[in-house]
């Protein structure tokens, strides 16, 4: 079987070296090109040590790539840099973008929220959103894929199927979610120091985060209906993980062990999304390096409301990992292939 | 002037370490008794190596104690076993509790939420509860405080003045609550290893965490009528640091603003509460170390309703530094005595 | 192809999950039996959440198993408890032996440093030790190895072929090594909550750590003549991970460049070996999760003396990654089987 | 008594914050002057959230200060930008300076290691060397106290006795040292970022760290001959502490037991270094956020040699307490004014 020449966007940041990592033992693909503009004429190696055992191509220019040599890229880019990028490949090139910049359906939206004009209009009209579960279809047939932000992946898997299923109401979301500190990109900030990060938390972006809008667009669309949600990020101590901590109104006098059902019914099949037994509490550790997403439901102690509780690694599943899921769809891969690794604990 | 003779029992605990660390510094204080039972016989240094520049009682036995020879003693045992304690000490003892065993000043509401009737419920009618900013007077007065939870601490603090004022409402508040895992305390435990909690996180005592009656006794009294809330707690992996992040429903068009400006007002000579300026958002890791709590309030995006931050050490505000807080009004100190270090940051 | 029906004696350790992590990817192997004395009854999810995808059989005690059905045992079980289990198996079963107990080759040392007599002397002198790269031969034709210990492997691999080749002194060996938490394994101790651990290190077994003996054998046993190193292990905050620092006086006007190419030459056609480029310093977030050592020299400034550096995962390499490696030996599957995952970083 | 105008030059970095977190509890001083460059113009509050309850001047630039009004100057800016700042200064003000800008008596291996001449080589020749326990006189006298290096501190404290006891040979002296990351500042850069130091260890500066020719002149200017020593640092995944453990050879049959009651003789009535008791293992954390030095001294298994293990806070003991150590004394304060806090456990 000849392989797929695949490039990758953006390989000196996290996710970029993430998708290396998933990607060298997939049996269909060759990574042929990684660029990291500031990084141009490295060795893969020097910027990450850790993949120092793989053969890889030297670190290049975007400007220096030939993509007619190219089937697929990944687009690891900084948020606002894509459009552009993407906009000049050859159509013949399939693209999973896991920035934000295809993610909102809405062109004015974008510019609201991003705060500037959209610069590929026209692209975004055949960007499929891929929150692979939910998409698969479209994703399949895709040539250009918006990767979810990690926050919206691990809100909408759980938040979903209740809604569509009428079990939760409306008017009630307050999404309280918990993000390691890889979220954050590896540019150099003071606020992302080891010092000024370890041995703490805070929240940031309260009622500003851009992922906000992702969210509500996701599980309006899942409902047809204008929905609005409470929702607030926080840093963690830690490199990977995301937790969100999501309270709800049940309805008609359902309980915690009705919306589980509910969940383990919708994912039953799923290879990547585990719905817990019950009282199991999801933590990020138990899914950390890997492409799982663990769900729960738990009764409140307030009648009527309902805590669910769901966990992904920010780097897999909420970025690297289900960009992988979604080209094995659209190359006709397995949709599990190089994603089978189990968690790293401890 | 003479020293008061202080006993801290529990003094192979964190609490009770951070009360010796915080009274080597107290001028009206010595610390005459340490007790331990595992630990009988050791040396306080032995226990906590970082106190062995002080010159300290041996640990030893309750049993052993003259408590006729003490004035003051602080109880940091474990949950369940100090309503005896406390009942077989002299009259003359005053006691500070860092334990729940009298926060709670209905007895059946002890039996149900602890699991064992209350042991000694002719004390607890005597008992304050001695959340320092709103019950100085009756500290002052008391023989007896029941020192408040660590979350109940941290989320009272900025719902009290919220919920007296009429600025929010009664039926929406959910309180997401983060902490360290000092909290969970010295015991031997697998949950606690180090391996079992760096690097992620995870929610617990969700729906049934036992501050939980607290929280809503403290915010029922204020106001005077029944009130529920939601809260889960979650295990973060740093040593100290408690953050509260409450979601309200704010009345009658009141924003962010308004609600600071109440808490700013309320709190304006504590010396220890501090609201932020606006935008600045409370972080654990400010007031590590310290007896502060720090405040503030933000619009979330959905009208109407505002999200509160608060910030405390766990192990001071939240336990060891309100006891001498609530020690200093009982013995005649200023409030502040011993409790004016700096956060230790980084 | 039948696949072999694996037994791991100790599954509720962090060796025993590392164990089926790994080899859940191995297609030679079917894990049939996981023992856990303790946890007997419970399912392997209910121990280590995180591999709560795998199919698995339930917990059970070692007492309960017919090892008649098995044809390899990997023994993850604590250190003195082993001989008299291994003793006791069908002779028809294959052992990879994690625990120290027949580490030694001299039974009146084994007593020396574990205070007890060896309690199968016999087995003893069939047990090959299984430092891969340097008994492949002799693990190819055994029935029992004695998988090397974490700091063993780490400092044997760079000093073994410096010491072979006559290239550094026999008298100057100063091994200062750093160890992460998990090599205490999951047994709950106060000294490894995770209040006591992090954001701190010291040094512990300073003279008289258990793997000083193993570390000589080994060392002398390469050069047949009798050798002595100081050897101190540290405790850092982290859950895996290892790096050795050795200082060592080359001979003749040897270099580092020197000593470099002699190990990049001895470890040239060695899959997890590597020798890292010059002023490349092995870090170990390089190798977590993987079974790769990392391994460098440098030129001290004190003339004649170099720094060796040599990195693993202690779980991996140094435990669970090298029982695998030396099992896929054993039985015949090419060495690199289930081990080719990429290290995880960040 | 009227307070002493002080002046703290970088106080945007963490030491400059340190000094703020101790003085602020200092009843002789005014803190009148903090300089941040590159912040001018920001609350301190601002850049430092955790001193929010100080009343504190506004960050300005070096330039607008008028250094007139100032008694005493702390510089904590970075090396190589000292020299001509503190050349500049009226000659009234008195200077503890804790770059490594006047560490080095020779101007020539100042420029070697530097790699720049000397800008102030005058003001070199009156600075003096502020090891506090080892220059008291000198300090007393000083206009200008160069304050050591963390590192140097580390090492000195427990080899400056032993040396000059002649307890120990000279040519076999191995320091095998691990810091926390605040010493490497507050600058923005990748290699410090959270996720690239948490969970893993490396050495760095192999053979060519700048604090080694300033621990050489120490110890040789104790014993009065030239000394050279092998020193490697390492960075540990923790803010704060500072662990050295140096192998030495003992002379003529001495033991751990003599070296110790050799260092404990000598330490007897020093305020900050504690010699621990027998087999007590020194560790970063029994220090946190105090001035204390732990050391201690261990055996070898290889006859004749001996461990020495010294442990100290690298913000603290290591540079800002250490300042405050030396302006006691050049001010006429008690050398332990607002040096006086417990360490911070856990």
């Amino acid at each position: 079987m000849s392989k797929l020449a695949v490039a990758i966007l953006g390989a000196s940041g996290y996710t970029g070296a993430e998708l290396v990592r998933l990607l060298a033992r997939h049996p269909g693909v060759d990574i042929r090109v990684l660029t990291a503009d500031r990084k141009a004429g490295q060795e893969m190696a020097a910027a990450f040590p850790h993949l120092s055992s793989l053969a890889l191509p030297t670190l290049t220019s975007i400007g220096d790539v030939d993509f007619q040599t190219v089937d697929v890229v990944f687009c690891a880019l900084p948020h606002g840099t894509t459009q552009e990028v993407v906009a000049a490949l050859p159509r013949s090139v399939k693209v999973v973008d896991l920035s934000a910049d295809f993610r909102l359906y809405d062109c004015a939206a974008y510019a609201q929220w991003y705060g500037h004009p959209h610069q590929a209009p026209d692209l975004q009209k055949e960007a499929v959103y891929g929150l692979t579960e939910f998409s698969r279809a479209q994703v399949k047939a895709a040539r250009l894929v918006a990767n979810p932000g990690c926050y919206p992946t691990c809100a909408q898997l759980p938040l979903i199927p209740l809604l569509t299923a009428g079990a939760i109401a409306d008017e009630f979301i307050v999404i309280d979610a918990k993000s390691g500190v890889s979220g954050a990109g590896r540019a150099a900030k003071e606020a992302n120091l080891y010092c000024e990060v370890t041995e703490g938390l805070h929240a940031y972006g309260i009622g500003s985060h851009r992922h906000l809008p992702e969210i509500e667009q996701g599980l309006s669309l899942a409902v047809n209906r204008r929905l609005e949600v409470s929702f607030t990020p926080h840093l963690i101590p830690m490199s990977r993980g995301m937790l969100a901590t999501i309270y709800v109104k049940a309805k008609a006098g359902l309980k915690a062990d009705d919306l589980r059902a509910l969940l383990a019914e919708r994912y039953r099949d799923e290879p990547f999304v585990q719905v817990l037994a019950k009282d199991v509490i999801p933590a990020t550790r138990n899914v950390r390096g890997s492409n799982f997403c663990h769900v729960n439901v738990f009764d409140d102690r307030v009648r009527g409301r309902a805590i669910v509780v769901s966990a992904i690694d920010n780097l897999v599943k909420g970025a690297s990992g289900q960009a992988i899921q979604n080209f094995n769809l659209m190359a006709g891969f397995d949709e599990t292939t190089a994603l089978d690794q189990q968690p790293l604990f401890p």
